[in-house]
């Protein structure tokens, strides 16, 4: 039995898909085993899955406690990549996970992977460091794992991939009147609950052009044959078109649980009492309209420059983590976060082949510049 | 290029499916020649087709004229099993089109399959002779079609095959209310364009209940996970569920093409501009409920002798075929279709283990003492 054990690294193992992560690893307590577990800030529940899930090695931004359970501090690159690991299961948020993401695919790893700001900034390096490494990309996120799963054992490739959006918290409202609401209130999702930085983009559907830009990269296909339609109830995550004009769909309820054990297990698909179930011969109403791009101008903006590609894509990501950070803080309102990311990519100087090194500059930069816009324009006022 | 010609022969060439099979030859010249055609009483239809088409054999239960472009004539059962025949596509209807369709499977061909009750009549007997012949039974019908391209790919076993009901012509009346329907109401179907047998049939959802009957024996799954749900616009044409509790539905507009074409160019999909799109996008309101199985006595009693096996399930498609025909020619009303039927199977002493012989026997035995029991409650009233 041993050699069917999946030895796992999770990066951003406290966040909502490390901790959605480590409940299907209770669920398939013979199936895998959690080697490194790498958080953030969370200090009081790392501790807690460190003494749980036992792992040999742990990285943290937070406090380094003793009595970690015996687990050894190491960088998380090097943790992605030790030789033992079977996956790694990027679930951190934003453009900090872009290192150890591209230690794991170097070193041949599969790579389960939620944090899709990093394939945004650098998708054609991921994917070219996939293929070197020989290790898989697997989506551990709603829409890109449902056009992977309607794509599954199909020889034709697909002629549209159509990705559905909720519409996200403000669906109802026009943008221009969005001038007042609270962090609080963008943080209420219609259908999903998910961590903060993705609950604010899918308000504002950035979150769905990174999609797009995710998208193209990760199933190699053009912008123009990817489109968006706002489904509201978010039952169906994702559907893709072939050639003759068959789509498939991928349903299930709101929960990334499914998602990341897909991500995990494939192609095993295992009943586990911990998922919720979907009715699908009660299911009602199921409504697909024309997304009206009025109301969200992040979209537009973020599918403009991610199509420029270079370091634009990058700049973006970054730009948009500050806006975000900005505006849950407090700092600026809902309706400012287009105009600073777009202010922050026009002041960008594109590197139109640009290295690993030059897309994690690009990010760093755009989200260092877009805080001191912010600051600047605060003192200024 | 010769070589990659797809062979056929088509049963039932001037029915509904047999005429849009044609158009998908018509529309892929390089990809397949027409081998055979047999239809039933059509001819000047059938004429039509074998001057364009061009076959070398034909068959037909109408009148043999002269001067068939050279075609020589032959029975259906050794045109099905020519050795130079790859695809049989089985587009007849009713309990006739097996001999044809058993011949083809033990001949070792492809059978593209749209002939649904012979499935009902003899599914374990017909997944038998496709294993033991070494060809694929592929689905030519919309909602087996979308339960195998659901599975397409898929490692694990479905938990649960959902499959869709428009809900037939009177799906908002109760069955009370239909004594007086007449055959031209009963064959306004208020999604799909199809022959008049099916579309009987699925005014009463007879139809659906041999869908379930057909899955059943089609992908080798218990009665008890095959679930019907009333989705009125046709558009997704059947999902299925894994265990993990994830579901993918396959979707199209509500014509045959997509399906018949996909059967004959399996696994490949080629786009074919005669074929009807849908705008996933901009689908607006797709509904999802459960079935009132009070509406449809002929559903329930269909499920109940096609669970019991053994000749049950060829008396239910002979005595069908007969009610049908009864009520299209004014003899009887709608709403006592499932009475003959039911006094047919309870009349009947069912072989548990039948031969295709038996098969073929009991089906054609319910036929005729349906109509007889007709003829005689006519004389006697």
């Amino acid at each position: 039995m041993e050699r069917n054990i999946k030895k796992l690294v999770i990066l951003g193992s406290t966040g909502s898909v490390g901790t959605q992560t480590l409940e299907i690893v209770r669920a398939f307590p013979d199936r895998f085993e959690v080697v490194g577990l790498c958080n953030g800030y969370n200090a009081p529940l790392f501790k807690q899955q460190l003494d749980e899930f036992k792992p040999k090695y742990f990285n943290t931004l937070g406090e380094v406690e003793s009595g970690y359970a015996g687990a050894k501090f190491a960088p998380a690159e090097e943790i992605a990549a030790l030789p033992e690991v079977d996956m790694v299961v990027a679930a951190t948020v934003g453009c900090a996970g872009m290192p150890p993401a591209f230690a794991a695919l170097q070193a041949g790893k599969d790579l389960a992977f939620a944090n899709k700001e990093v394939i945004v900034m650098a998708g054609k390096l991921l994917i070219e460091a996939a293929r070197e490494g020989g290790g898989a990309i697997l989506p551990a996120d709603s829409e890109p794992s449902a056009i992977w799963q309607c794509l599954e054992g199909e020889e034709s490739e697909p002629s549209r991939l159509i990705i559905t959006a909720s519409g996200g918290a403000f669906r109802d409202r026009a943008w221009d009147s969005l001038g007042d609401v609270t962090p609080d209130q963008a943080l209420k999702h219609p259908t999903w609950t998910m961590g903060p930085k993705i609950t604010i983009d899918s308000a504002t559907l950035m979150n769905k052009a990174f999609e797009v830009i995710e998208s193209r990269w990760m199933f190699d296909i053009p912008f123009d044959r990817i489109d968006v339609t706002i489904h509201r109830q978010s039952i169906v995550h994702s559907m893709v078109e072939f050639a003759d004009g068959t789509l498939k769909a991928q349903l299930g309820p709101t929960s990334m649980l499914q998602v990341i054990q897909h991500a995990l297990m494939y192609p095993d698909r295992q009943s586990n009492s911990e998922l919720p179930k979907l009715d699908a011969v009660r299911m009602g109403s199921l409504t697909f309209e024309e997304m009206n791009p009025t109301l969200y101008p992040c979209f537009e903006l973020a599918l403009e420059y991610g199509k420029k590609g270079g370091t634009y894509p990058a700049v973006l990501a970054g730009a948009d983590e500050a806006a975000v950070q900005l505006f849950v803080d407090g700092h600026i309102k809902f309706t400012e976060m287009p105009d600073i990311v777009a202010n922050t990519l026009s002041a960008h100087d594109s590197i139109v082949e640009p290295s690993i090194a030059d897309t994690i500059e690009a990010a760093r930069w755009a989200t260092e510049i877009t805080l001191a816009h912010h600051n600047q324009s605060t003192i200024l006022s």
